[in-house]
């Protein structure tokens, strides 16, 4: 935890902002925090900020905090993934939140299991913590917005555009063959870069021939990252690398 | 699990495979092999190849193998990595395996626990399945060879250069300020790529000042991904990734 995260409600006009639950016990037993320490925060979907501690008791850390005028900008890429199974997509959540996504598009496919969309962790309130746990890692404070979509081809052909315009559309496949002048390394090195990317990333065993055609279709370019087939997780972690870093070049460049 | 492995010593001169345990588990209850099957298989160290299943009876497979006359090359990255915390280090290995590591060199730092050393995720048969996992879904064979050095100045000072000779030398920190001529970047754009490369990634909270400026003053070049902090596990498969690519333009180029 790098950064204490508060919803906009706890922090209150004059900046104080008191802490209860396991936010409270991470600042005393693992920062030992005391009255004068400073702490870094971020309001949620809001600015980062300090705040220093005025109080220490037995369940609660009082802070009164200073925040800065703007907010961190919305990270340029989006992620349109195959649902994997429920124990994966738990552990995934923080990952991709802390990479940086500005929304996650999760889809059904054939290899999708219909059940994996009953899975608890697809409520909010199964995944808002596991978000929050990414951003407080990454020092983000900007929660992605998360769509789940049990129709493949409704998304890809009636709601994508709107959830997603103007982005540069890429297609993970572990059948594409790579090359250095396909993605990323034509990215990566063109001059223009990526101003905002959407990276689809498949389920284990890939996108059928239906679903990657109507991908292509709408304007996916593939990517691969050679022949080495990764599980989901490793695979997101990855490809949001490659396209993070495709993005930024142009930022920094 | 994308192919099976087995040791060498399993498959015997004329082919043939027996497999008990897991892996047999595995074949027909995932894959549902019946006589006949095909399966992607390789030998540890060795070669990929292909078994065809001669029998199926209640606890084991027998198959029938041909493999390749090469083995996979050898991944052209190796890890030097601040010994994570046990719970964290166990998970990791299967990722570092898939993502293609020729070593592993785990070592001591200011924020590594001595206590860390103890676990028996760092006994050989606390990892070595641990990695078959990671290669068989990566399809690879080579084991990366593993090193712990508790000595962190010993092993910068005297050991490195045996371990890795040759390799250009990237340390990723957290502090450091990306840039478009800084590495990965600067390295993707390079016509000459690199040919062979040893990442650092320090532990979370970053190296010492006293631990960065040695590993400088041994060659390494600063490599930032921006000011997100990532935990060790997103860490090394986002720079695994990029380093990869940079080392990969050449071979493909």
């Amino acid at each position: 935890m790098n950064i204490v995260l508060c919803e906009p409600s706890e922090l209150s006009s004059d900046g104080s902002l008191v802490l209860t639950g396991t936010r409270a016990t991470h600042l005393r037993r693992v920062l030992k925090v005391a009255t004068g320490s400073l702490v870094r925060i971020g309001v949620v979907d809001g600015p980062l900020g300090v705040g220093t501690v005025t109080a220490v008791d037995d369940g609660t850390v009082t802070l009164r905090c200073t925040v800065e005028e703007t907010r961190p900008e919305r990270p340029r890429v989006d992620l349109l993934l195959a649902l994997p199974r429920p124990k994966v997509m738990r552990r995934l959540w923080a990952h991709l939140a802390a990479m940086g996504v500005g929304q996650i598009i999760l889809t059904n496919a054939e290899k999708v299991e219909r059940d994996y969309f009953d899975s608890h962790t697809l409520e909010p309130e199964g995944y808002r913590p596991l978000l929050i746990e990414g951003l407080q890692q990454a020092k983000d404070t900007r929660i992605p917005k998360v769509s789940i979509h049990k129709q493949f081809r409704k998304l890809i052909e009636d709601d994508l555009d709107g959830l997603c315009p103007e982005a540069r559309r890429i297609v993970a496949h572990p059948q594409t063959i790579g090359s250095p002048e396909g993605l990323p390394y034509g990215m990566t090195g063109s001059p223009e870069g990526l101003p905002y990317a959407l990276l689809a990333v498949g389920p284990e065993g890939g996108w059928n021939d239906f679903e990657l055609a109507l991908l292509m279709q709408h304007g996916f370019e593939p990517m691969s990252m050679g022949p080495r087939t990764l599980a989901t997780t490793t695979a997101c972690i990855a490809l949001l690398a490659l396209v993070h870093a495709a993005v930024d070049i142009r930022r920094v460049g």
